[in-house]
């Protein structure tokens, strides 16, 4: 089990790296992962899953945008998870998400996911701690139906900024006139459970990570794109996947 | 690990049972199924799955027909599993499976299941030893999702013929013009593979008897019919359900 002490992550980059550079590397990355994923969905042998979760303002629709949004199209698609309907209640609670899930040769981005049935629910007390364990579990062996019967490589990321930097951004949806639309009032009460969050996302990380988690620091858009340019690029190297050529 | 011999398992009813006094029995079990299904649907509490299987010719359609066709079609749908979809086998192979499971306060039934990816799948030799172990282990944290997470009642039932009796009933097939419909060619073939699908049906239900398979001696319809629905009223009746009353 590993254990994940967000206080004591970095929400930046180190000192030492330089922005354009970076943007540049970025975005030489895209163009490798634009090929990659033309082989990809050529192959159609695999599927990829890419969960996206963070505090309200950490930045998950921009990466969506910034990165993912440069891949054809035609091979990727994008899920809001948002509050659950009444059908979908009327189910358990991995229903929804598993329709959801990628084919072959497809990119599935997560914006928000499965996670937050132990992680909002659990901060607002809708969801008991013994649930709450039961949860995890069904979560690890969905994601281990996915990544052994449905050939899925799961990337799971979480956008890591500090609350400080949260309201910054919060203050801007209010004052900025092509981000006003994202200002929601409820944000300010939910970023007072700041620190609930974070205990139940450690725990949450620390109790799911046989499919690891990787904390991106998240407050510069330059870094955060870049990290998770080369994390999907690296990832779908290593498959290793090669157009299929004609069957004789 | 129950064990599950089923060569030395009843096919007919005992000797002693009286077949009009049975018929007048389930008349009765019947009228009982519709109330129970009707507090059922009112409480939306609960999900009811019902998981037929069994050899071609084993009486699965009619048993679909003549006791769960006798419940209230608002609350009953069945879905039959086919050979899968290009589409369906894009995905894991519970995939197809979890979209049909029951909403509560619904009673699904599947002629046919998820079972079928680790019985004909191995006859035939199209599913490894190795991936059906895998497969078992997915099979059995999917009922449980259903079980802990969608409060859904799970009943299995194996409808258990002998292959004299099989062979009786696909001749009839060719003979009788009402059922020349259903004959298939190719159930011959699958029936000389008999003795391997009592062998994987038996390995089937000793790996999933978690949530237990019910052996239902299947020759005799109307001691099949008789079985089943007592099973499916005293699984109803354990749930003790009410009638929602007006909240105040």
């Amino acid at each position: 089990m590993s254990t994940y002490l967000l206080s004591k992550m970095p929400t930046r980059a180190p000192k030492k790296m330089d922005k354009e550079k970076t943007k540049k590397l970025t975005e030489k990355l895209l163009l490798d992962l634009e090929e990659l994923q033309d082989v990809f969905y050529a192959a159609s042998s695999h599927s990829l899953l890419v969960v996206i979760q963070g505090m309200d303002a950490s930045g998950k629709d921009g990466l969506v945008e910034n990165v993912l949004g440069k891949i054809n199209p035609l091979g990727v698609t994008v899920k809001c998870f948002k509050a659950p309907s009444a059908e979908e209640l009327s189910h358990d609670f991995l229903w929804r998400v598993n329709k959801e899930t990628p084919a072959k040769g497809m990119i599935k981005v997560f914006n928000r996911s499965h996670y937050e049935d132990i992680l909002v629910t659990r901060v607002h007390g809708w969801c008991s701690d013994a649930q709450a364990k039961q949860r995890i579990k069904a979560i690890n062996d969905f994601e281990q139906l996915l990544t052994v019967h449905g050939n899925t490589v799961i990337i799971k990321l979480y956008l890591h900024i500090s609350q400080e930097e949260q309201h910054l951004r919060l203050k801007e949806r209010m004052e900025d006139p092509r981000k006003m639309w994202k200002y929601n009032e409820k944000d300010w009460e939910e970023s007072k459970l700041w620190n609930k969050y974070m205990k139940m996302y450690q725990e949450c990380f620390a109790q799911t990570s046989k499919i690891p988690w990787h904390i991106i620091p998240a407050e510069q858009n330059w870094y955060k794109e870049f990290l998770v340019a080369d994390l999907l690029v690296n990832e779908l190297k290593k498959l290793n996947l090669q157009y299929p050529l004609l069957k004789k």
